[in-house]
């Protein structure tokens, strides 16, 4: 077991109740506090200055690493580097270290959240999404195809993926105008420009990588763990009417690349080592170089609600990452098996996570049957899609043996279009 | 007109027959010189130190842009200061400049092109890859569906185009494996892993931004003109077994991702203008934010050899960037009119460039018709697709009044699979 994931420490640091960052999680994050923008961790409410930290020597880490807007320069030292600081800074913050505590260089390092803005924490290379939940696929092929044949030939043999835009990836928070574009509404009748009408989330998690293999080497589903940093929320909001329309035959392009939003914490791969759990039985059996051992799949807890502007917050899915069809380990086995690298900073995207029954799909398309099963809102309105000025926010967390590892949220506003 | 392009300038340094790196072209690039890593221009054969020349105050500009492994810091001061340094460097090695041909200072910032090595020039943000070329459309259309409805519904309203994969963009020279992957040769047959049998090239052409407008607003095609830095070539290599396979539903990944190649010297779109030409009529008549006045479409010759080991090039295909349907201005109105950002260093590519007659193809997909035609090699073999230690080799220039300006070569040779 890796220390710093031990179940029985606690932190000098107040958690609340039902707080994703318990002393167990230690994210990574970037935060703009009075003191500039640096790198940070969190613990209940309080967000840590670890550049201060390590400026006064409590961590063991040159500090100019800290001192900048991404993540990136900290990943850069690899996957014992983040192992190192996390130990380091679960020691310096457990309830046994009352030095620690009492120190009044360190308290000085403390903000509580409100206190600072969280920032886009990593400078994305490329963005790669997935689509490798099976409920997903196989509704979305009812939807469009026939329930009979629902998922394509290919699903099962490849872990499919296209490449998606990282330019357009916001952190949690920043409000986005409606798209527009050219969308098909009538079959029988020209395209027509316009607001998309069908606007919707999609429910995700993304993992972000360390600096791969050199370009035509691969990595296996045995090394993949080696190259993954850490786990955040992803809302990757499809602009359903556009999509449509273009998607033939190279893909998804405007109806996604508008925008997406991250949550701000990137919990890593450590942290989640306690929530690993079995996946499914994979029939008919994969090609070689994606077969994995042991478990790897992780059980992650994610809810996305909506808040009509005015209203309360309403619960639309309860989905887990559990139900996975391919892991992350084969996704990145997938990824370089033709020799593509990877780099530090990689964000790649689970694919919209539905699960197998009603309350658990993790998009409106699904939600609603293509609009034919309205939700209702708690001021007495109801969505198909996503309307203006809702926010979607969506949470996901792990608990085990009393101990709670989670991402916060990913929250964004819908400004009416420009 | 731009000064630096009138066509009875002359330099001192001296420009060989058919060179395309004559005054008027003035590109930019990246070196490795015994000096280090640096941005430089070419004249003739002669490649020049353009931190050189900063240091020592013959251009005006803060050496520290030029002393840096990619044009993107350079980048970022914009249009007009792009504008600046050709015109500087013009009226310094002009020939009437007998100070500058007779200044030492100068001449120790100038290297033989043998005498560096040229790097991947642009830290490559994001890689957008378009289809904007008709008769390649059609084509393909033809291969793979019906002649009568070859080209999509969404063809003529659509500048089609998806995301693609830029840690993988490479600079001419660089060598590449053969990629392995998923291939299902037999459609009655499960699909089987191996390497790619039949690799392709792709001859496109590739433009590089400037640093765009804020995430929510748009590019309009009058605006676009200012945020693009310059062109190169492109080949966009696919492996045509693993795409049909892999591309349903949400396009080609793997396919591509494995590698493309841009040649070393980014022409600037100023160095350009003198080209201009005019488009076809596009009919049915596109949306207004489509719409776009005076020429944008260039005459640009290209042209695609194959050299097997140990043998002489042959010429597969002679095209023209003049036969794009959708133009750049299009493209980059089309790539934001949703308010997705573009930001400084993004590739997007034209798509293959296919002219309308038979050699004027630009790919082997189309050139042997799905390998129904094969080329002969001057060593007597045939090519369908592309063989191990075929050495590809693009070129492309604009040549008008006497004046030539172009890219040099990308070339890159195929490996055996590893």
């Amino acid at each position: 077991m890796i220390e710093a994931n031990n179940p029985n420490l606690k932190s000098w640091i107040t958690v609340p109740i039902n707080s994703d960052f318990s002393i167990q999680n230690i994210p990574f994050g970037v935060a703009k506090t009075k003191n500039g923008v640096v790198v940070v961790t969190r613990i209940g409410d309080t967000v840590i200055d670890i550049h201060q930290l390590a400026l006064k020597g409590f961590v063991s880490f040159d500090a100019s690493v800290f001192r900048t807007s991404y993540l990136n320069d900290f990943m850069l030292l690899g996957k014992q580097a983040t192992r190192d600081l996390r130990n380091q800074l679960s020691i310096l913050f457990r309830d046994t270290n009352t030095a620690a505590k009492n120190n009044s260089e360190i308290q000085t390092a403390l903000f509580n959240i409100n206190e600072v803005e969280m920032q886009l924490p990593i400078n994305i290379g490329d963005y790669t999404d997935f689509y490798s939940s099976e409920q997903h696929a196989y509704n979305v092929g009812c939807l469009f195809r026939d329930p009979k044949n629902a998922l394509l030939p290919n699903w099962k043999y490849i872990p499919v993926g296209y490449h998606g835009r990282s330019s357009s990836i916001l952190p949690s928070g920043v409000a986005i105008h409606r798209p527009k574009g050219q969308k098909k509404p009538n079959p029988d009748e020209a395209p027509v420009f316009g607001n998309c009408n069908l606007l919707d989330f999609e429910l995700e998690t993304a993992f972000f990588t360390y600096q791969g293999k050199p370009i035509g080497d691969s990595i296996t589903t045995a090394e993949a763990d080696d190259y993954i940093f850490g786990m955040a929320l992803l809302n990757d909001w499809s602009a359903r009417d556009i999509q449509a329309w273009e998607y033939v035959p190279l893909g998804p392009f405007l109806a996604k690349n508008f925008a997406s939003h991250i949550s701000c914490w990137i919990v890593t791969l450590d942290a989640l080592e306690p929530f690993r759990t079995e996946g499914p039985v994979q029939e008919p059996k994969v090609f070689s170089y994606l077969e994995y051992t042991g478990n790897k799949h992780l059980d992650i807890k994610l809810e996305v609600t909506i808040q009509p502007e005015g209203s309360s917050e309403v619960v639309v899915s309860k989905s887990n990452y559990k139900y996975m069809y391919w892991n992350m380990n084969q996704q990145l086995a997938h990824h370089t098996i033709n020799g593509c690298n990877i780099r530090v900073g990689d964000c790649m995207g689970s694919g919209t996570i539905s699960g197998p029954n009603e309350g658990e799909f993790g998009s409106m398309l699904e939600i609603t049957w293509k609009g034919t099963k309205p939700v209702k809102m708690l001021d007495g309105t109801e969505r198909k899609f996503i309307a203006d000025n809702d926010t979607v926010i969506m949470r996901g967390y792990a608990e085990k043996n009393g101990v709670r590892v989670g991402f916060g949220e990913v929250s964004a506003k819908i400004l009416p279009a420009k």
